[in-house]
């Protein structure tokens, strides 16, 4: 199995183009690896659908990234992995496709909170990855002393989209979804969701010095790191130069204009996806 | 033709709850008819997908409400009434189902708009309605003197649909949404996304008393009224009692849950719909 010389990609997936602030980091510390993003953008957002749509269009998503090549997919939604993610999961290992290996972004952070031994910790999302009760859940299997106070924010995406992340509304609306975080004294908050990172310094200058915001990005990307260090059966490609494919479901140029803003750098090239 | 017995309904469509407030006035003012509602929740929302996604899912939704015994469809959603209608109403004319009909709700909002012969309107709708100029182009058709400004606003349905309606940063938002609207001096603004009558006092208030904010679930309700009056060859199912059945092509807690605000009355039981 391992001399096989098959060209394996690391696929990354999400609803639209969140999972770029995911991706952004991986090429940062693991640039050696070929990378496929998947955004779904016909169909997003997934925050408000119900745990079967989300399912269903997930499994899609995975069937489509292990066509194309990738062994090891990473769900950078937090929506799909906190109501997809299991059950893919058991439905790729059922079909004896052991080689395959999909991720979320749920467990990387349930480790890092559970490993830096915060007493209260407060988590913000979207309306269905809160219902999920998805970290609260993933952070008490490791250490159920932790106490987890969930907050679905479900304006912060539409801001963000909008451009409006800037604004004074922007700031008051954020200021009234930590308020009650802020009463309850947790000491670390989690992005559960790959869009909050681009008003990661306004949420992080008004939690104050005494909570710590952590880029979720990047405990993903290291999380990866030590997986496949852990993991020598991975069959992953590795390239000299950087290589990333872009598929999306819907309009090329929604994706560009937008995708570049959470990957900190230009994308030239998109291609359509049919799922 | 005439003598047939077929029972013939009115289909509603809208990418989710928000055709329901056109359905509203129109199960007010046209009560003796039999409707069929189908709600797209499991994709909404369209305003930012693109032009070819748009015409691919009301498709299938005009297919599921000719196959459930629908005459007549209006498709109360704005942006798919500017991106798809018109080829739309091609395809069925095409395949020579020419007692079939779909209609849209800019035509009437335009009638209206030339018929009262305002100098200057505005309109606000989703980023996708705006972007089609649908409006400005009607409105010109049936009178290229009135001057249509137009602005995107595409925070209002999050807000909407996350109950933030009452709260003063929704207020704030819709001040410099609408400011440079009337700094142009608007004599009407036409509110081009089912949602917005949800917020119509509020906006009529911002406005002043100088510039008339009509309800477009009431237009579109009475121009449905004359265009029956007017084809006597359709065949429409008569009722005594009201009859209205519900589709949700996504999960019928959802629905029910917000979809009563927009109705303005409880509904019972939700079907789901497979498109």
């Amino acid at each position: 199995m391992l001399k096989k010389k098959s060209k394996n990609k690391i696929g990354i997936f999400d609803s639209g183009l969140g999972g770029l602030s995911v991706l952004k980091h991986l090429i940062f510390d693991l640039p050696e690896y070929e990378y496929i993003y998947l955004g779904d953008n016909a169909r997003l957002p997934y925050g408000d659908k119900s745990p079967e749509k989300i399912y269903e269009y997930s499994k899609e998503a995975m069937d489509f990234l292990f066509k194309k090549g990738c062994q090891l997919i990473i769900i950078a939604c937090n929506t799909a992995s906190a109501q997809a993610l299991a059950r893919l999961q058991k439905e790729y290992l059922k079909n004896e496709k052991k080689d395959k290996k999909i991720l979320g972004v749920i467990r990387p952070l349930a480790e890092y909170v559970a490993n830096n031994k915060f007493s209260k910790i407060g988590v913000i999302g979207t309306t269905s990855t809160i219902k999920s009760k998805a970290y609260q859940i993933e952070i008490n299997k490791l250490n159920p002393k932790i106490k987890v106070e969930e907050k679905a924010t479900p304006l912060l995406v539409p801001l963000i989209e909008n451009s409006w992340s800037k604004k004074p509304e922007t700031k008051m609306i954020l200021k009234k979804y930590l308020k009650p975080l802020k009463n309850k004294g947790i000491k670390c908050l989690i992005l559960a969701c790959t869009h909050y990172p681009l008003l990661i310094k306004d949420i992080q200058r008004i939690c104050g010095k005494k909570i710590l915001v952590p880029d979720p990005g990047k405990i993903v990307s290291l999380s990866l790191k030590k997986y496949i260090n852990n993991h020598p059966e991975l069959n992953l490609e590795k390239n000299k130069t950087k290589k990333i494919t872009f598929y999306t479901t819907d309009e090329q140029e929604l994706f560009k204009k937008l995708g570049s803003k959470f990957l900190s750098h230009k994308i030239k090239e998109i291609k359509k996806a049919t799922l």
